[in-house]
């Protein structure tokens, strides 16, 4: 590696590819549904890799539709890759997703025209897929084939808000999903992604850019309370086994554990479905929704414990059944000590302020965490708002964004 | 007023009118759906009317659809009532609401057959509709006809859950909603309903009936609170504005308020709607439904204040938007003293035991309180239960109830 030469991007170039790629699946305004393999995507991935041809990459996309940005290194080996995904909400914005797949190529570009080829190969991605905002269990489609997370059986049994199997999208775009196992790599040493913090840290602290520790670790419980159906008026209240005061008094509960533990944990009650749901009845019924999370592995299994034990306290003393399955289960996905190190110290050689931060959202990086060593950037949210046409970040902070991306894959590549 | 003489009442007559009336409307196994103006609802009414003919008592159905039966008093004067409603849930059970008017029938006829002409005029009534089963605005049609509280416009604006006008339902049926007025009664005197109670009081207690000192206030509100819609996870929760964790402190502090004011302050919430109501989403809004009652005026306003202010304090603590709408606000409406004390002596002299207590659903006696004195009769329900197939009052209760019944209106006709 070389001294640690300052890394130029050029602001006006990257304000063009992200206002010219949102044109592909605009939705009004600066909303943008591209959701996987539709004809949005389409034009949007083959764009891309015009761009990777144009930057001097070699461009190919892979067999389950992730395209891949290549700059040969000299002295080979496994590659440095940087990217994120390609598909959108329905609608979201110009940023989630996209603009991590452009920095990388952005980023690779700057290195090739400022420093030359490499020692150790680079590459940049747009991930095929990752919102299931057209197939809601597709779960990490693009960045799953690439470690060899997908079964046989997927293409056929993953189906879409329309009814049409992932399978068969693909063939409408000229894919085969017999050949998703050619997408697997084992040949990548470490992966870097850059995407919008999607929260509101970063904007309260007053800083643009942020090295992400670790990917937090997500479950979902679908908890029901079932207590007696009984009439509103007639039935005292120490007579009741009413299943909205337990859930009152579990969602109350949770909630305040989570925030009483502070950051970075988080608990939230989304969703709510009462049985029968009238106004002058005791309900029967009350299932509920509880996503918690925490980035450190032991807190997190900790925060579970202390959140089931006090629901089946609750429970119990309201003599209410209680019954829980655990819809998703993602354990936490820390993030590579010397990756978050390289790219601290570049954002410090490129006087980029940054700080330390857990994502609360999921992201490729945890799958790509299976065959490689792992770090992301985060690049500051306006509101905190994402999955939503209003979110925004600055051409400034995602500048900066890509100038510690670039300085640190400059430290690992050259 | 003659020596309080026992009335006696047949327990087969009663059974035998209970099963033969609830066919009317049969809807598998106890089940009874009978809805205001239906083909059963026409049947029930014919046959109501007749077995009032069969007892001696001058039947017919006024312009809004109630069947009176009356036993023309020897001196005159306002009349002394007892009934309650023919329609019922859907499906309800075979006892609430025509179970009051099996009771008023049954009563006058044996009153008739063991003491003659009364003094006082003594009618029996079955109430067209209470239930709002098929017209949810339909507020107690029946009665609210009796005390002239129909306006003009509401028999085309009174719509039914097929989209049908109540006013339509009655031309169907050959009953003209312009001569509603003529419905209207002033020579009321004494209105008394035998109910079953709905709920379990008397059945903890141990007691067959119950003498109701009062119709408990009821109000209904709809409350929204509105917090911003965030990422589950990328938003921290000392940074959020959930209305979610409003919503869960606001039904777990008002439950809990009306249940540490003991009996019989109740309070239920019972719907709630959240938005966008996925798993992994702050929610944006929650908008739920608090229905809260006590028979007491002063401690209903006190319970509502004091309600209010805990619901304003949260949202503002949390900074969350709240309003409300009241939905319903019928106010606590006491029994008439005297006709209580007439009543509770009545059970002394037959040796049915009783206690005093309130109601905590509405009834036509709080329409009737309008025009007329009124008081109520409660036998035990099993359970508690109501509005369903499975509500059940033994024989031997309700023979105990009508006998206070008729012994009550024997000391206030005869």
């Amino acid at each position: 590696m070389s001294a640690p030469t300052r890394v130029t991007i050029d602001p006006a170039f990257v304000e063009k590819l992200i206002l010219d790629i949102a044109q592909y699946g605009s939705d009004g305004g600066t909303g943008v549904s591209r959701t996987v393999y539709s004809p949005e995507w389409v034009a949007a991935t083959k764009t891309y890799a015009d761009w990777c041809e144009q930057a001097g990459l070699s461009a190919r996309m892979d067999t389950v539709g992730n395209v891949w940005g290549r700059l040969e290194g000299s002295e080979g080996g496994k590659s440095i890759v940087s990217g994120s995904h390609i598909d959108s909400q329905t609608p979201g914005g110009r940023y989630d997703g996209i603009l991590g797949a452009l920095a990388g190529l952005i980023a690779l570009k700057a290195l090739k025209e400022q420093f030359g080829t490499p020692k150790r190969t680079l590459e940049c991605i747009a991930f095929c897929e990752e919102e299931s905002s057209r197939f809601p269990s597709a779960n990490f489609w693009g960045s799953r084939a690439i470690t060899g997370g997908i079964r046989p059986t997927d293409p056929e049994t993953t189906i879409g808000f329309g009814g049409e199997t992932i399978g068969d999208a693909m063939r409408d775009v000229g894919l085969d999903p017999a050949r998703i196992p050619e997408a697997r790599r084992d040949d990548i040493d470490t992966f870097v992604e850059l995407h919008i913090e999607q929260g509101p840290i970063l904007e309260h602290a007053g800083l643009p850019v942020a090295v992400v520790t670790g990917i937090t670790g997500i479950r979902h419980y679908e908890i029901k309370l079932r207590g007696t159906q009984n009439h509103a008026g007639a039935f005292p209240m120490d007579l009741r086994r009413d299943p909205m005061a337990g859930f009152a008094e579990i969602a109350n509960g949770v909630v305040d554990t989570a925030h009483r533990w502070g950051r970075p944990a988080v608990s939230t009650v989304g969703r709510v479905h009462v049985m029968p749901n009238a106004t002058a009845i005791i309900p029967d019924s009350v299932v509920f929704t509880l996503d918690t999370r925490h980035p450190d592995p032991d807190l997190c299994r900790k925060l579970h414990e202390t959140q089931e034990a006090y629901m089946r306290e609750v429970a119990k003393r309201r003599n209410l059944d209680i019954d829980w399955k655990i819809m998703i289960d993602h354990p936490a996905c820390p993030s590579d000590k010397g990756v978050v190190e390289t790219l601290r110290r570049a954002a410090e050689a490129q006087g980029v302020p940054t700080m330390l931060m857990a994502s609360g959202a999921g992201h490729d990086s945890q799958q790509m965490a299976r065959i490689a060593k792992v770090a992301m950037i985060f690049v500051r949210s306006k509101d905190g708002r994402s999955h939503t046409p209003d979110e925004f970040s600055s051409i400034e902070d995602i500048v900066a964004g890509i100038e510690v991306l670039a300085a640190g894959l400059y430290r690992l590549a050259y």
